[in-house]
Formats: C-alpha cells, structure tokens, sequence
C-alpha cells in the first residue's frame, strides 16, 4: 500500500533505480506491482528483512533506503514471536544493511502506536511519551516495537553517523487498503459492509477518536523525508484532526450511496480493541518545519479516492 | 547477584528443588554459587534464554519461574542485537516454557527503565508512560526491551492463562555487586575508589536523584511475589526515596572509613549518563498492597554490608 505508492512517486520525481525489497508474504504480486514492474528502472527482490546477506545483497549501491516492512497490532496477535522478530530484529538488519552499503539516508516507518493507547489525549507532538497501562498487548507490542526501531535508528546514528527520519505515520487509508491495520478498517469494513447494502458496525456510542492520513501525502512525506537535511528525528505524519468513528461511518455511507445508518453494538469483550481515553490528533506542525510537508487530502476526498479504487478492482475481479 | 540471593532464600523457605538456569557468560561459577550447588537441593543447567529446547528442558516439573536473565543499557550499547535478542526472544521462549511445562507461575525481572528517563519527576507509580525523549539509545532501548518483556507476559496470560507478576526494580545494589547498572556504579565506583584511597568523582553538581533498593530486598520480594495470588500486574520494588548522588557518595565515604570529599566534574560529552529532569521515586505502595513487601533494609545498613561484603572479597583474592 504505502510501498508502490512511493515507489511510483520516486519514479515521477526522475529516480535512476528504484529497488523493491519484499518477502511477498502477504500477497503474489498484482497488476499495481506487475505495472511498477515493467518499468525498466524498476526490480524486484524478492527476500525477507530477517536475511541479513540478502538485504545487503539488495543494498548495494543504493542512496536511500526507505524501510516499510513490520507486523502491525493484528499480526502481532496471531504471531507475537515473529511479529516482534520482524519489526525489531528486522528493523537492525535494515539499518546494518544501510551500514555496511554506506546508504546515505535511511526513513524509518515509525507509528502514532509509538504514543501507544490508553490515556492519550487532546494535540499529541513528538515529545509525548508511550502509554501502555491497560492497553491490549498486542496494541501495546506494536507500539513499543516501534520505539524500539525509532532508538535503533539513534543508536546506529550515535555510533555509524547514519543518516535517518523516522516518521511517525497515523492510521493510514486510501488506495490498496488491505484489512491489517486495526484502526483503517473503520473505513474499509464500512464500506465492504455498505457496498453490499448492510449498516457499517460501531461499537460503543461512535464517539471514539482516530487520525487518518492519506496514503498518498504518506508517500510523498517519505520523499520529502528523503530529500531533507534533517536527520535523527520522528517526525508526526498525520491528517492532524481527530476524527469520530460515528462521523467517518457516515462519511463512508454518503460517499458510497448509502442510505442507512450505522449500526451501534456493544464492544466486544474478544479480540482487542484499540481506544483511547478522550479526542486526540497528532500534532504535524513539525513536519511542516523540518521537511516541508502537510496533508493535502482530506477525509472526504481521500475516502471518495479509495472507493473509486475498490470499485474498479472488484470491477476487474468480477 | 540477585539470582543467588533469590536462591538462597528459597532454600531457606525449604524449597524441595531450586533448579539456576544460566549461560554462565559473564562469570564462572564462583565460591556464593559453589555453596549454592553444595546444596542436594540444587541444581545448575548451563544453557541460553536463547536455546529454547534447553529451557523446556530445564522448566520441566517446575511450579514457578524466576525469569532474572537480560541485558542492562551498558550491554545494549556493546551489543545491541544480542541485547534485544535476549531481553526480547529470551523472555518470549521463557513464557513459552513455562505455557509448554505448566508452569504455575512467573516472575518476570522488569526495571524502572520501563518508565524511562528525561522527563519524569516526583513520585512515580505503575501507571506512568515510557519516557525516551532526548535519552540516549542504550538506556531507551532497555527500558523498551522490559516494556515488551511485560507485555509479552500479558499476552501469555491472555492467551494461555499463565500467571505472572512483573516486578519494576529500581536500582538493585548490595552483595556480589556488578558494573553492569549504570546506576549502581555510583555506589561500586565510589567504593571502590575510596578504598584507594582517591576522591569518588560525581558529575555536574551532584544534585541529581536515583532510587536505590538492597538486593536482599528484592529476593524477598521475589518469594512474595511467587507465593501471592497477585497476577497479571506490574509492581514497583524500590526504595521510595529520592536520594542524591551527591549524598550517596558521601554516605559511601563515610561508610568506608574515609574522610575526602567527592570530586565534581563537568558531564561527559562520550558514553551516556542516565539522568532525569527532577528528584524522583518509585512509589512501592502497591507492593505492600499487592504481595505484603516493603524494604527493610535503609541505604546506610545496605551500603554497610556491600562493603563487609566487598572487603571480604578482596581479602579472599589478596
């Protein structure tokens, strides 16, 4: 999702190469990385972040190493060992990689999870800390993982001068949405669910609050990350407005040509559920400082985009 | 240090069988753990946190589990793969010896580094965040490393029902007294210098704050965590009092017989310093709530017998 679409980007912005590192584990290459693909500048390796010499191999002569690969909340449940596995040992392969090929600029997928959950509240910048108390763990070792990435990043600049930016993305939809990231699927559940003529599900009053940003601005605020002279910093990649899932259910349906309204049920006690205490946003005005970037698209006409692009799909897959 | 201490007190309590885990890496067996493995109640497996098999192993038939192995901040920096290889994976395949071998309960080996550093101030209980902003990598990537140890606890209680309880030391201090916490080496250096007769050295003006606990203290409050019905907790085992390093090193001097003063220096600009923005301790009250423990043992009592102990040792080798 976030991958291709950087890629894509870096190939308008006039890269020379782009190297496209994936165990493909989640999916057999579609038209969209078969499309990417056909483009001469364009190659496929085929590997997993745990294989230190492939990613080396993979590494070589490259300027810039964006490193997107990790298990998010839901992976981490059905497989904690290796969820943990990718996203921290993976993570230092990555950075020994770019080490060892003398990479010049490493942008790190960090996470809002990096603030974790629980008794977060109002504008959240950089400095906050990790809140885990009374979190669901797999929530909980996301986000604490993802420190881990963001200060092995430090620590490979404190003692290699590594160049890197972590980018502390906030819950990413648009295009390609694939249905691992917990707090996106209030928008694609909604609308799998008012495709087929059904109310969107919601759990509680609707009140609870997420920050959306659009994979596109996602993708260009990694080039701009890539681009900067700013090194050693996480850096808030977010839509910047707290967002009611009651309010983002209806959007869905307006968009979509729906009539009905959501369906309101109690949480569940299964499975986890990823809340917090009060409205939140992640404070971007520093990513406005340090690369230049802000959000471009808004809710209504990012959730417009990924509708057009659900459609034309299940068009072709019909 | 506590390993042993938590061993002996076990014998103590009439334990039928005390099996010591351990890799031996960084001693090997000394006079305490000869006298220990005296004991036909004793057992030493040499074996790694790592060697999953080898752990199942030794978990068999065993009814509680003290998980104490792990990496510090010093030996992150040094080694930071296998740092987190252990902290992490290491306490992973102990939870899953202990589901595999039934083992009734665990008590995992946590650290105030959970709540970090920087910013933090005042009394500090179980539910406050992880601070990292503007620490260093090494010492961030510890208290990380312990955050995911507990969680990964929670999510095998989740998931198989495991009971545990997470025990937040402070900085651990007394017999068989190590350089490997950072923050103890204020008590060990200072010591160890005094008896040479030179200045102990303090950096900046002295004046910043650490909570120290006895190592006897907290092998007591491992038996009370593994006897209580507590589960599924985090708990502060600490000494509750901000003291100085600046106090600290004077009560050493004055403890050892000496009758310099310390001597100031500016910070260091290489290695790292854990410091905190305010005067600082853990609150231990729900230790007393939870599993019946407060320390019994002051600084002065504590650092007394660390030096008993430690002329001892030198005797022994002169």
């Amino acid at each position: 999702m976030i991958g291709t679409r950087t890629a894509a980007l870096l190939l308008e912005a006039g890269a020379k190469e782009v190297v496209l590192y994936d165990n493909l584990s989640f999916d057999a290459p579609d038209a969209t990385l078969r499309d990417l693909c056909e483009n001469q500048r364009v190659s496929l390796h085929q590997g997993d972040v745990l294989d230190q010499p492939a990613l080396e191999a993979a590494c070589e002569g490259i300027d810039g190493v964006f490193a997107l690969a990790g298990f998010m909340s839901a992976g981490i449940a059905k497989n904690p060992a290796l969820g943990l596995d990718v996203n921290i040992r993976g993570a230092q392969h990555v950075l020994q990689a770019c080490h060892v090929c003398n990479v010049g600029k490493l942008v790190f997928a960090s996470s809002s999870a990096a603030y974790g959950y629980g008794a977060i509240g109002g504008s959240i910048s950089e400095s906050e800390p990790f809140h885990s108390a009374g979190v669901p763990a797999p929530p909980a070792l996301y986000g604490a993982s993802k420190v881990i990435g963001e200060q092995l990043c430090k620590l490979y600049r404190e003692m290699h001068g590594l160049d890197y930016l972590a980018l502390r993305y906030s819950t990413v939809y648009g295009e390609r949405q694939h249905y691992r990231s917990t707090n996106a699927l209030y928008i694609i559940e909604a609308y799998d669910r008012v495709a087929r003529g059904l109310s969107p599900i919601l759990f509680g009053d609707g009140s609870d609050t997420k920050d959306f940003v659009y994979v596109g601005d996602v993708a260009r605020s990694n080039l701009l990350a890539m681009a900067s002279t700013a090194s050693g910093e996480a850096i808030n990649i977010s839509g910047g407005k707290p967002l009611t899932v009651k309010a983002l259910a209806e959007t869905v349906i307006r968009l979509a040509g729906g009539t009905m309204q959501p369906e309101y049920r109690d949480t569940p006690t299964s499975g986890f559920r990823i809340t917090t205490d009060a409205p939140f946003f992640y404070d971007n005005s520093r990513a406005r400082t340090l690369i230049g970037w802000e959000p471009e698209v808004d809710i209504e006409e990012g959730i417009a985009r990924m509708i057009t692009w659900r459609k034309s799909v299940t068009a072709q897959t019909a």
